[in-house]
């Protein structure tokens, strides 16, 4: 089956301690839907102007990528600039330039509308339920987030949550999503904390475990969070947990982009191997976006996942299974 | 078989966000002693004063935790207070009484010369080797260390870590071993990885992986890096390397000794079920210890290990299977 994935498709300037390059292919919904691409047939949805390379639309073609959902519109493309600290684990963000994106309106060609998986990658979540608002009752929805909209469009995020079947977001997203937006429940939960807390602070949840728990309530039946070098985390009904490291990589050139090829990789994988999505086939489907995710951040922009073989994956796949098992017997 | 156990024996006065309390006990030796009599008889070496409960001599002997190498001295007990942040993730330490300590020279009993396996809980390198020194031939050394080892007393655990066999470390410490110490080679590094980076940041190792590697070569054949909330990280030859989540606690009330218990529960483990130490019995061992971690963490000082049973313990490693497999079908 088919996944729709819709997001961001944009020109970057990535900055890392060691290297500077601009005018990078990236954007969310490209590395979705690239990661997507290994395990089933992507319908892309988007916008680009009219300085985007004509080469991209052919490499898509070849990769069974969908274009037709992506807009070619007069201005220019979405621009991103951002500078990751030398550690590589947090990221400024120099400059935004909206361009075309500014008034993009995602309008689904018919023959996306009865896709049956989606994805739909970091962007504003009007945007996301615009998007979802178009289709004809998808089986499962996967959606990404970031800090930007949890801070600046709690109502938009709220709401779509009760349509979303998987969320994906980061640790400290997640931690940032539990804190109560209401100061009479803030109140209420400090009450019952002891009066030495800060009270800014103590509304925002410390437990990763709480806080996935806590962001199931608020709508998707399964949670996935995001932890970077420390792997991921997976809720589910009934405290359904799993939980993998991340693959063991000695150097990372660029982080950017990981989180939605890995968000990519879920969806795709489901899509293309899963009739009816149990928790089981979200392990699975979290490991392999974490294999992908491993791959993306060995190169700058989508190069490591251009060349990337299935094969290659593969392997990482059966690392995964040697470094999680433990009830092996000796040598 | 048994296992020796040295380290602090303390009384501790500890502060979380929402409760204190005083003249706890404490000390490496005491977690990590308990930790591993799960498992198999303990020989514990140590030194307490005048003040210290004799009720707890009473609770080893029923614990198998043989006391015969704990010296009591006129003077007070070892005493440290802490106090934990609003995230109980970092902790500062408030005061600190070396008392009977100050002047401890581990002797080890006759009868504790031929153990087997040992454990080095935290304490400063050169006790831990002056009680190696006194061995004959143990099969099986583990040591635990702490940053303040590693930045005050360098060649003290260089020269140690060349007898040790497992070394088990957090992973703030394994960044800072990996510091060059040498100027010359830092020099070197620097050079390699290209003019941007700032000196004195570069030479600390940012990818967990790369360090832990790096540390594997300073003498231990295997290394356990613990990560807290994140897990632990094992390295072994030939790139082995095995990962593992935390238990998913929703709420922790003291991380005290949770490392320590985890060490316990590693080497209790090995010295209570295995002959010869592979990498796949470490595996297990790394879940052992988790699982006790994650006890030792729900109550203040080791009241929550002092009532675990062997059931419970059973039921959290079937907890950490069914959070770590990927590969079952389906329901």
């Amino acid at each position: 089956m088919s996944v729709l994935v819709v997001g961001s498709i944009a020109l970057d300037t990535v900055k890392t301690p060691v290297e500077e390059h601009s005018d990078l292919l990236g954007g969310s919904a490209c590395y979705a839907a690239l990661g997507a691409s290994f395990f089933s047939p992507v319908r892309l949805v988007g916008i680009v102007g009219h300085d985007f390379p004509e080469s991209e639309f052919q490499f898509w073609k070849s990769r069974k990528i969908d274009s037709e959902g992506v807009q070619r519109v007069n201005g220019k493309t979405f621009r991103w600039s951002g500078e990751y600290a030398w550690d590589l684990n947090t990221r400024e963000t120099r400059s935004i330039a909206l361009n075309v994106f500014e008034h993009f309106e995602p309008v689904l060609p018919e023959s996306y509308r009865r896709t049956d998986f989606v994805l739909l990658a970091n962007i504003a979540p009007s945007l996301q339920s615009h998007v979802l608002d178009q289709m004809e009752r998808p089986r499962f929805v996967v959606a990404d987030t970031m800090d930007l909209w949890i801070k600046t469009t709690r109502s938009d995020l709220d709401a779509l949550l009760r349509s979303v079947d998987l969320l994906i977001l980061n640790d400290s997203e997640a931690r940032e999503m539990t804190k109560e937006t209401s100061l009479i429940k803030a109140g209420r939960r400090i009450r019952k904390m002891g009066p030495r807390y800060i009270a800014s602070e103590m509304t925002k949840e410390t437990s990763l475990i709480k806080a996935g728990r806590r962001i199931r309530k608020m709508g998707p039946r399964y949670i996935a969070i995001k932890k970077g070098e420390h792997g991921a985390l997976l809720f589910g009904e009934d405290d359904q947990f799993f939980s993998c490291g991340a693959y063991p990589l000695e150097d990372i050139h660029d982080p950017t982009g990981a989180g939605d090829t890995f968000a990519g990789g879920m969806a795709g994988y489901l899509a293309g191997t899963v009739k009816k999505v149990h928790f089981n086939d979200l392990r699975r489907a979290m490991i392999y976006g974490s294999v992908l995710a491993s791959f993306c951040v060995e190169a700058f922009s989508l190069e490591r996942l251009r060349s990337l073989s299935m094969e290659e994956i593969g392997r990482r796949y059966e690392t995964f299974k040697l470094m999680s098992q433990f009830e092996v017997p000796s040598a």
